[in-house]
């Protein structure tokens, strides 16, 4: 499936911290930059990520705040 | 001011495109990565944006959506 | 891929608007719900977008407000 | 009060799990499909959602993202 | 209809602009605070919105980013 | 840094309630107004958000709904 959301990064699974409605994954998409994504523990465990794994973080553009110097 | 955004992504922007309300914003942020942002075209021009400012794009972890091959 | 946005619902285009930022996408996913997804006018002309394609509308969780009679 | 989000599902509440500061409700709108909607405990509570109520799942246009197969 | 999002604001509309797609709400709520929404052109011609018009404002807490000088 | 988001609201934090992964932040932005904010529990501790703290509440114009009577 092709989606519409323009912002796809791909990266590595650095860790992963589940609570009891929510987990945050963190991905290092490019050294040393890293994404944090905060979605249900539900797809956290549906998804099986784990440390290492190949993700990509997947943000619509209408998301993006920008910010000048 | 600091904010709580986790998510702070620099770079340069490649291009600006203005409609009536929403302006689209493509920052470049580590080659051949490029983010797009919609933001209002109000905000567009409030903050000059114009090719080859540098530009941070700011996420809230919330907005990530993760995407598993 | 598969994604970690819980809600995805199958359906038929009804009508695609382009203005010169953003386009508006109505989606048929149950006759007679309609969904409504505003996205960039680029992203609908990068997937093609056309009335009677088949199309999923993505939501992630944390967007979804509930409200109670 | 009449909103502006453009999508406005009715059905009927599966589960609600409560974590300490989020809540996740499922909501069965048309059998087979079901919303999820993470939205915070405080709300849940003051809403007082259970098993079995109506509710509607309330969806703003520009939260939707597409995909085509 | 009560909504989960905890955020509701209310206020006058100031002014209204519109595009091909989206339209632009300014909502006096408290002055000398405005409040911009950004929602569909079609939902701002469906709840047929104005200058002068009681309007409310309603933001879901997930979506608030916070900063701190 | 100056931010495209068009909502910018200045307040006092009334109360921090944090859980394993979200924390919710009360920020009294006028009397009697109080905004919601929910972030990571990371965001909240690397801002070390007390209250009393000087806080604002940013928000992106098209996250906002708008409710009529």
């Amino acid at each position: 499936m092709e989606i519409s959301a323009r912002n796809i990064l791909k990266g590595k699974v650095e860790s992963v911290e589940k609570g009891q409605v929510m987990a945050s994954i963190k991905i290092n998409v490019t050294d040393p930059t890293t994404i944090t994504a905060v979605i249900t523990k539900e797809s956290a465990e549906k998804l099986n990520i784990k440390e290492g794994d190949d993700l990509a973080a997947i943000i619509k553009s209408t998301e993006v705040i920008v910010g000048k110097e």
